[in-house]
Order: C-alpha cells, then sequence, then structure tokens
C-alpha cells in the first residue's frame, strides 16, 4: 500500500488502508447485502477476478470478511466470505454513502441496499451526541 | 470513469463515482478542515500533483468542491477551491469512516480531523430514526 502523509495519526485515512476505493467498498455493500461466494460478488460487481481476489484478501486480512470453507450438500467445499462484526460496522459508512448519492446523484429506481429498523421504518444516519441526533448545520470540524 | 454493474440504481455506487479512491476522500477531509490552497492539499497528502489536479478537477465537476479565484493582498490571484453545502454533507461518511477506524485501526494519537458540536461536544455517527439514534444491531440491511 502506498504511504500517505500524515496517514497515522488520522483514522480516515487508516480506514482507507483497508476500504480505500470504489471496490472494496462495492464488496463490503455486497457482503453485507447477504453476498457470500465468489461468484456472487463478481456477478453483482463485473470486475475482473484476479482484482476481486485481491479486495477480498484486503477485506480478509482488514478484518471486514471472514473467510470460511463451506460444503453445501451435493457440492464440492469452498471458501465464502462472511461480514465480521467490524465489517458490520461499516453499514454506517454505506447508508452514509447511500444517502449523499441519493441527495445528490439521484436515480429514479430504488437502492440496492436499503437499511431499515427490525419493523421496516426506513433509517437515516447522523451525528448523535449523548443518543440525541444533531443538525448538520451544528456540526464543528476541527483540523488540529 | 470505469462502469460499474448495477452502478445506477445504487447510491452507493454513484457516490464512489464521484469519491471512489482514497485520495479523493481525503482531500474532502482537507477541505472541511479548512484547506483551500492547491499547496496545501500538496503539503497534507503529498501525492503527485498531476494526481491532485484530476481529482480536485472530480471534485469540482461532482459539486463537491467549488473552485474561486483569490485574489489576497501582495499576491497574484490564484485558485482556491471550497467545499460546497453537498462537500459539507460529507462530513457524516468522514465522521463514520473514522470511527471505524479508531476503533478497528486504532493509534495513540489524536485524530487530525474532529466533530463536535457547537460547545465542543465530540459527536458520533450513527443511524437515526424519527429523530432517535438507533442501536446498530437493530439495523437491518436488505438487499432487493
Amino acid at each position: 500500500m502506498s504511504e500517505i502523509r500524515g496517514s497515522a495519526r488520522c483514522p480516515i485515512a487508516r480506514t482507507l488502508d483497508v476500504l480505500g476505493d470504489r471496490w472494496t467498498l462495492l464488496i463490503v455493500r455486497d457482503a453485507i447485502g447477504g453476498a457470500t461466494r465468489f461468484s456472487q460478488f463478481h456477478g453483482s460487481l463485473g470486475l475482473p477476478r484476479d482484482v476481486l481476489s485481491a479486495r477480498l484478501e484486503t477485506l480478509v486480512e482488514g478484518g471486514v470478511l471472514e473467510r470460511r470453507s463451506v460444503h453445501h450438500p451435493g457440492e464440492r467445499a469452498r471458501d465464502e466470505y462472511f461480514v465480521t462484526q467490524a465489517g458490520r460496522e461499516l453499514m454506517v459508512v454505506l447508508s452514509a454513502l447511500g444517502e449523499w448519492g441519493a441527495r445528490h446523484r439521484p436515480w429514479d429506481e430504488s437502492p440496492l441496499l436499503s437499511f431499515t429498523d427490525a419493523d421496516g421504518t426506513p433509517l437515516s444516519t447522523g451525528f448523535v451526541v449523548a443518543d440525541h441526533p444533531v443538525a448538520l448545520d451544528e456540526v464543528v470540524a476541527t483540523r488540529r
């Protein structure tokens, strides 16, 4: 991986060491949406097989996916990929990315992946303090 | 830009058309942190100048940054880059990425960019419904 100046201090940069290209985030999207097999990721994304293999490996090394050998009846055993708890925590990132895209790059079909509570109520993402949501225009970003 | 299968339907993929590599997201991080000049982005990130130029152009075309000619006293006029409202809305994405990195790729120094409310209280990001935060383990992700 190429080194980013000041990377170590910044948790955004450290996260992008694992997730720093579009394929990687879309693989996580598909895994959170239930894909586990190489063929499912390949069919969804259509990226070259060697690139997909490399990105899956990065996600396994980064603790986002777990590789397990699965033996379905009547098939040979094969590796499948399952979202870890750390991977599941990326739902907030994916949902925030999706909301931004829905607002600023709109499209007339419903999104591939949706986030709801257990009753099916659509969820949004945002800033929170002490269990209260905080409006975006009240948020202060400070560079140290 | 390369085409991603099923890209159009997915607002995550559409967002990554603009933000789909680590440099781009780190440029947005720096812009939200107050950087406006080419030399500031270059000094922070240390990426090749032609790559930085291309990424800044993508962000201007994507409506995340606005390019303005600025004339400081005693200097020649030069282009600077300012975060738009759409760019500011990416704070949720950056904060969520940073929180994930702080949890799963920890480091012993404080992060470069922090998000607080107007009183300086640190903010977190998360799922929200009807103005109530929702615990991550209550969130259901559905692939349609």
